[in-house]
């Protein structure tokens, strides 16, 4: 099952509250399950039960809808920023000791898209970095949460670019300037974790930038895993139902390289992710 | 005029949408302005209205509604982390150059609470430590603003405690988990900026902990200002109506102390501002 957040089309807009909705094998049409709030509410149960038993629900062919991040307004995106050692090795970091503990810094939800949306170059950007992860989703409340509790608690995976602005993220010691920029956070549809499995058993992470492959990892290769962080995370404040975990990117990002290769206008990059589907996103000029 | 959210309250908890209402002289009765959305939507136009003229909205005892903070759930509260020179000097960052840029971090909106409120210290803690500060609040659009169009759309300013949890903080080279404890970020009432003047002619803000003084520094030492902030943010992502910028706090905090003073559950910490009032926030042992 893949999940997808929608509203109704009307004129140039979308109007209406956010549905989630399941969407259907070939793509062209989404099942109406839930408002937002509504899923949230029991996430766990409505990912669990089969699209096709939603007796009555509008089926809506996709062109007719615009698709939104499945996210709540006030949910918090929170990032793990080094999580394979092939990329602390490649990046700024690199130098310095493993750190005992993830470094995680925050999106807000204003930052996050979905796939098919164009991503503006911000004005005092040379261009757009990429990053292809692995986005959880957490399904219940965690609080000093134990790491096998907190596990159980995601109820689902999507494929994630964090697309990043690396001269904000550089200016100071703090990243989120660089984390946040418009539309740079698309995310792909979300499928059930009991269909995704463990990610520790290896799920395969790649980035094409205009074909090209940048980045090709697996999600073994993470130093922190998804159950520890938010169990961590969940000593200091209490994750809700809707709220995220980026879990970090492989190796191959733009500015490491040599040249440095970063996106611009007319760049297409898409994130590969074994179970979770293709994420495709185009750079587009202006805001 | 004090702006502050509100729910009814009905039984021992709050219910329906958050409602923006102005404060009465003697705090003691809320008149209903606007919903939530309403009031972000024309801030500027309810602000500059004379509560008094609101005819026939509802004037509820405050004793009838429970207070919550008058912000989107999908706002971003972008804060500045090193400000002050002499907060600067005192704290981890004492032997480095001083950024040319403001060091922005990320709250969530899910920290946030209003006086009264008590914060509860994370279980892996010593303490909380405080951070007395002006909050400004952006009530229209800003892409790629100068600084005098960023500062026009303030429309109004609080008091903040941006209550710290110190280890969290400091675990990795990113904040944010430390600065996102439960209920750590309360918020005072909302005064039109009109009514506040220019920061840049210096507000007094004094913090006391238990009735001691323990920070005491004026907004005219800030070393970036609100429009220069709000500008330079606005070059990567677009601010929007309700969006948030803590704008850092003088020195005094408790962990650069000799010894180091903690907030500990019994403890009461209070944040007063020339023109902002004084938000008083107890400090207790549970989530």
């Amino acid at each position: 099952m893949r999940i997808v957040g929608f509203r109704h089309r009307a004129g140039d807009g979308a109007v209406g509250d956010v549905q989630v909705g399941a969407l259907s094998e070939d793509g062209a049409r989404v099942t109406a399950l839930a408002t937002l709030e509504e899923f949230w509410s029991d996430a766990a149960a409505l990912l669990a039960a089969d699209p096709a038993a939603a007796m009555g629900a509008p089926d809506l062919a996709v062109d007719d809808v615009e698709l939104v991040p499945p996210v709540l307004p006030g949910a918090r995106v929170v990032c793990i920023g080094l999580n394979y050692l092939k990329h602390v090795a490649e990046g700024s970091f690199s130098g310095q000791a493993l750190p005992e503990h993830p470094t995680l810094f925050a999106r807000w939800t204003q930052s996050l898209s979905v796939g098919g949306v164009g991503v503006p170059v911000p004005v005092d950007e040379d261009g757009l970095d990429w990053e292809g992860e692995v986005m959880a989703y957490v399904g219940a409340e965690l609080a000093d949460a134990t790491p096998e509790e907190a596990l159980a608690a995601v109820v689902g995976y999507s494929t994630f670019n964090d697309i990043t602005a690396r001269r904000a993220q550089k200016l100071t010691s703090q990243w989120i300037l660089g984390k946040n920029a418009d539309r740079s956070g698309p995310l792909g549809p979300i499928v059930p974790a009991a269909e995704v499995g463990d990610l520790r058993d290896g799920l395969r992470v790649r980035t094409r930038v205009n074909g090209e492959t940048v980045q090709d990892g697996s999600t073994d290769e993470m130093v922190y895993t998804v159950g520890d962080t938010l169990a961590l995370i969940s000593r200091t404040f209490t994750l809700r139902p809707g709220d995220l975990l980026a879990t970090g990117t492989p190796s191959g990002v733009g500015y490491a390289r040599d040249p440095q290769w970063l996106l611009h206008p007319g760049d297409v990059v898409e994130v590969e992710i074994d179970g979770l589907g293709t994420l495709t996103t185009p750079v587009v000029a202006d805001r």
